[in-house]
């Protein structure tokens, strides 16, 4: 099949719900005009931005930072190394070999020097991984880019996470999540940074084929934390849907995000139930005021965080107490060990 | 495993959305209580109503016209003979089967005696057979329903029905029929009797389990015609999330018929763009005031069709419409034919 823009070379990509065909090239001028479309629509972006990235290693941050780049704007990377074995490894060099072929070093943080690692601190609090996981990375994400002065950071979620969320937010009719969900979440001037999807209009198909026609090389296995995860279960069911129905998943999320759909009109219509932080990803979970504070408690103005300052509901940060609780765990532990 | 109601028999259903399992006894009185559960909850039925019964011969009316006569309601069985070679035939056996079985005779309407057999109509007017048959069940529900007297209409439709439906609404966020979607549709004074599901509560599974114990014999193929409905694709998307997590169809129901969720707030916020006529089940397709009356122009106050007086927004209602248009490509092709 020939490329049904050029209409000369072999076609590489074919998108069912685009009725389109693409050659490598002509693919690289479709997807980056999605993402800048995705950008421009929801005014995600501006040029005079500076972008904290946070990449993970996978596909879709390493690809979503390739294009900010090539689009101009003025970015950074963080990676967060979670101190999973093997995995954050493999994904540390990823991302450290993605950098410096386009000349940039990430900043990196590692949760085992700061005494959280994922694995033991779960073990030791008790919680989800990827619940901890999240609170973790909302607050790093919030501190560096503050002490950074970067005016936004921007995560690598696609058209396939946003809609796996959705539909998980509509079975469960999670109001106040609904009423949040959204590709631009706002900051406040006491320390929030503003948080951008620019992905939100690129399939996972899509963003895989860029990465490996881009060649960029990016860790293929998923975090083995997250294997059960529900968010999976809702995105193979939507893949079954777009496989018979292309281009479902694009018309769901944008009639989602439509200004007049009821069910985007600010969350005072949900209850404090509606709160519950987000499992599965924590970047997501916000205040009732449509902030991306640390949001456990809700309800009025945050404060500063007793412990390190980060705007919080509590008196200390959930990151902070998470800490300490993982702290306090391990010294019974090294106690209990010395006996 | 034991029967967790009684404790003694062998259980022979298991419920994981219920965490339940019962004996073929105890579980009759647990389908039966859900089922007057969810007519209580919406107030579908009342001690007085005459109730018509739609029976395709299919396990859902079967079962659903099983439960009423044994709830005590007086009803009626409806059965539209589609005129489909060999289905048709098989179903309406398994009718009168039935029917004789409680006593009862159903009132037949023949599509091929009435000029409209379905599989000829469809090429004749070359619309989808399922909009077809939606469009002449909804005509012959309602017109039966005026000329016995009939105070209501009940059809079959259970959770997994609902839920896929509801599914398909929320990804194309077809708002007008979002806010009409309900096991409850209301009638009008002019002619247009109310529509009831009293199924809702119940899954596809439970229905299929409490036919099988109580020796119901129904039709298990599948409509020919339906085959590739889109319904079934999200009937399948949904049972998939549902194996996974036992619940999430009636958590997902439940949360939608909220009187608080926005979704439900009336059909005003929807554009005329939205009442397009449902293709997989006439019997849903309603005017914008919320009733269910032949909606295909919209708008103001329904009149009575110039031709079988049938309420209708145009001259002529789309029944008479349609059979009037296989008429003449019969008359048509019978003038081919004799040259």
């Amino acid at each position: 099949m020939k490329c049904k823009r050029c209409r000369r070379a072999e076609a590489a990509v074919e998108l069912p719900s685009h009725h389109a065909a693409f050659c490598p090239d002509c693919f690289f001028v479709f997807f980056r005009r999605q993402v800048a479309e995705g950008i421009r629509k929801l005014r995600l972006l501006a040029p005079e931005d500076r972008v904290l990235v946070c990449v993970s290693g996978g596909k879709d941050s390493l690809v979503l930072w390739d294009v900010l780049i090539d689009e101009g704007y003025e970015t950074e990377g963080l990676y967060i190394d979670l101190g999973i074995d093997g995995y954050s490894g493999r994904s540390k060099e990823k991302v450290l070999a993605y950098a410096a072929s386009r000349g940039k070093t990430p900043i990196v943080i590692e949760l085992a020097k700061e005494g959280i690692p994922i694995p033991e601190a779960a073990r030791c609090v008790r919680m989800q991984e990827c619940s901890i996981c999240g609170t973790v990375k909302r607050y790093f994400f919030n501190r560096v880019a503050a002490e950074g002065k970067f005016t936004v950071v921007a995560t690598g979620h696609n058209l396939d996470d946003e809609t796996a969320r959705l539909l998980g937010n509509l079975l469960h009719w999670q109001r106040g999540h609904l009423a949040r969900q959204h590709p631009s979440l706002p900051g406040t001037d006491d320390g929030l940074v503003r948080k951008v999807k620019p992905l939100w209009r690129v399939s996972e198909v899509e963003t895989a084929a860029y990465g490996f026609l881009k060649g960029i090389d990016y860790v293929t296995e998923e975090c083995p934390m997250s294997e059960d995860a529900t968010s999976l279960v809702y995105k193979e069911a939507l893949s079954r849907i777009e496989d018979r129905m292309p281009g479902t998943r694009i018309v769901f999320y944008k009639g989602f995000l439509d200004p007049s759909n009821p069910l985007r009109k600010g969350p005072e219509a949900a209850g404090p139930a509606d709160f519950a932080p987000a499992t599965e990803d924590g970047a997501e979970a916000g205040a009732p005021g449509g902030t991306n504070v640390d949001a456990e408690e809700g309800g009025g103005s945050p404060q500063a965080c007793a412990s390190c300052g980060a705007p919080t509901y509590a008196e200390t940060c959930s990151y902070c107490r998470m800490k300490e609780r993982v702290g306090k765990a391990r010294s019974l532990r090294a106690a209990r060990g010395s006996r």
